[in-house]
C-alpha cells in the first residue's frame, strides 16, 4: 500500500518534469523528489537520520518505477486525470497516517505530531513545485493540505482516546480521502485573506 | 521575549502571502516557514533533531497566531511598515544570539557558529521567500543579514575574551538591532560587485 | 584535492550571483551554498550532523576565498569558460566519490549509496540555482548527474568486487570527469520524453 501512494506520488512529479521538457534524469529526479521528500523531512526532523527511505530501497525502486512510467507513458497518464487524483488522493491518505503515527510513535506532543503527518503528505509536493519554480500547488489551491489536517486530527485525536489503532487508521485515510475527492468533485477551495 | 521574536518574524511570512493572494493554509505555512525555519535549519546542523521547534510547542502556536493575525489583519499590518521593521530588527538580534549562543553550546568553532547564526536569524526568511518563487530579499538588499554578522561576531569575541554571558548577549543584540534600524533610515546597502 | 573542488564549485554559485546583480553578502552565500550545500545534504541524511563542513572549518573558508574572488575577478573568470568547465568537471568527479565512499563507510546499500553520490555532487548546485529562481541547470541541460551517476556506480561495483579501493577512486574519477568534459565537447545531452 505504502509503495502504492509513492508510486503515485512519483507520478505526479515525472509528468510535471515531462511537461516541463526536462530530461530523463530531470524527470527521474522530480519523480523521486514528489514521492520521497516528505518522508525524508519527517524522519530528519524527528531525529530518524538516515531515513527509511534509504534503509529500504523498496521506496527508491517505486520511486523510479514512477518516473520511467512518466517518461515513457506520460501521454496516456495526462489524459487519465481523474483516475490518478482519486489515487493521489488514497496516496494521501496514507502519507498523512502513516507520517503522524510514526511521529507519535516518537513522543511528538499533539501539534507537532499534526505539523510532521502534513509536511510527510505535503513536503514531496512542494520540493517537486519549487524545482521547477513554481509556488507549490499546495499553497494555491483547494483543499489538500486541508484533507491531511483532518486525517492527523483524527489520528491525533484517537489516540488522545484510547481508540484501537487500526480502526482510527482507517478513519483517519478515509476522511483525507473523502474530503480531498470531494472538494475537487464540487470546486470547493480554502477561503483567501478578506480584502486581500 | 523569543516567543515574540517567532510572532513578528511570522507577520512577514503571513503579510507576504496575503500579497501573493494564497489561501489560509498557505499564510498559516508561510507564516511557520518565516518564523521556524530558521531555528528548525540551526538545530537539525547541530544534530539537536528533534529541534526545539517540535518539542515545545509555544512556538507552533506564536507561529499559526502571526498567521492568524496577518491573515484577519493584514491591511493595518501593511500600514506599519516602519513599527513592523523595528520589532523585525529587534527579532534579527535575538534570534542571531540565541543560534549562536546554542551553537557555542554544542563545541562549534567561531566561523561556524556565526554561519548558524546568520541561519537562524535569516533561514526563515529565505524559505519564505522561496515559497512564493521571490529571489530572497536578504540576498538582494540592505543591510539585514550583515547585522546578524556583526551580532554574532561579538557574541564569539565575547565568549572567546572570557567576557560575562549576558552583557556580551545584550551589546549584540543592541548592535543587530542599531545596525539594521540605522541602515534602513539612511538607505545603506552592501557593496554590488564592481563592473557587475 | 577537496578544497580545490570547494573552491571551484563556490566559483560558480559566486560568478552566478554577479550576474543576478546581488551585493557581496549575496555573492558569497550563494558561494557557500553552490560549494557545500552537497556535502552538508549527505551528511544530514546520513545521520553524521553536525556535518563535516561545520566541524572543519578549512571548507568554510575554502568557499568564502571562492565568493570573494568571484566578486572581484568576475570578469575574468566568465571568460575562462573552458577551463572552468574542465576543473568544474574535476570537482564533479571528486565530490561524487567522496560522496559515495562516505555512504559506503556508513553502511548504506548500493542504491542509496549512489543517489547520496549524486545529491553530494549536485545537491550544490541545485540550491545555487534555487537561491536566484532558476530551474537547476543539472536537471535541464547535459551529461552532468549522469557524469556523477557513472562515478558512483564505478565506486559500488569496485566495492562489490573486492577491488582495491584506490584505483577504483582514481577509475570513478577519471570516468565521472571524462564523460563530462567529452559531453561538454560534443555537445551530448540527455534523451527528453518522446513526444514531450
Amino acid at each position: 500500500m505504502d509503495l502504492a501512494g509513492v508510486f503515485i506520488f512519483g507520478l505526479s512529479g515525472g509528468t510535471l518534469a515531462v511537461r516541463h521538457r526536462l530530461d530523463l534524469f530531470g524527470v527521474l529526479v522530480l519523480s523521486m523528489a514528489a514521492a520521497l521528500a516528505g518522508g525524508v523531512a519527517r524522519d530528519l526532523l524527528l531525529g530518524a537520520a538516515p531515513p527509511a527511505t534509504f534503509r529500504d530501497d523498496r521506496y527508491l525502486w517505486a520511486a523510479l518505477a514512477s518516473g520511467l512510467a512518466a517518461f515513457f507513458f506520460h501521454r496516456p497518464i495526462l489524459r487519465l486525470v481523474k483516475p490518478v487524483m482519486v489515487l493521489d488522493a488514497a496516496g494521501l491518505g496514507l502519507f498523512t497516517v502513516a507520517g503522524c503515527s510514526k511521529a507519535l510513535d516518537y513522543g511528538m506532543e499533539p501539534l507537532p505530531a499534526v505539523l510532521l503527518a502534513v509536511i510527510t503528505a505535503c513536503g514531496g509536493g512542494v520540493l517537486r513545485d519549487l524545482l521547477v519554480t513554481e509556488i507549490p500547488r499546495v499553497l494555491r489551491e483547494e483543499i489538500y493540505a486541508v484533507a491531511a489536517l483532518l486525517g492527523a486530527v483524527i489520528v491525533v485525536a484517537g489516540g488522545r482516546l484510547g481508540l484501537p489503532d487500526l480502526p482510527v487508521a482507517i478513519a483517519a485515510v478515509a476522511a483525507t480521502f473523502a474530503l480531498r475527492v470531494v472538494s475537487v468533485v464540487r470546486g470547493w477551495s480554502a477561503p483567501r485573506a478578506p480584502g486581500s
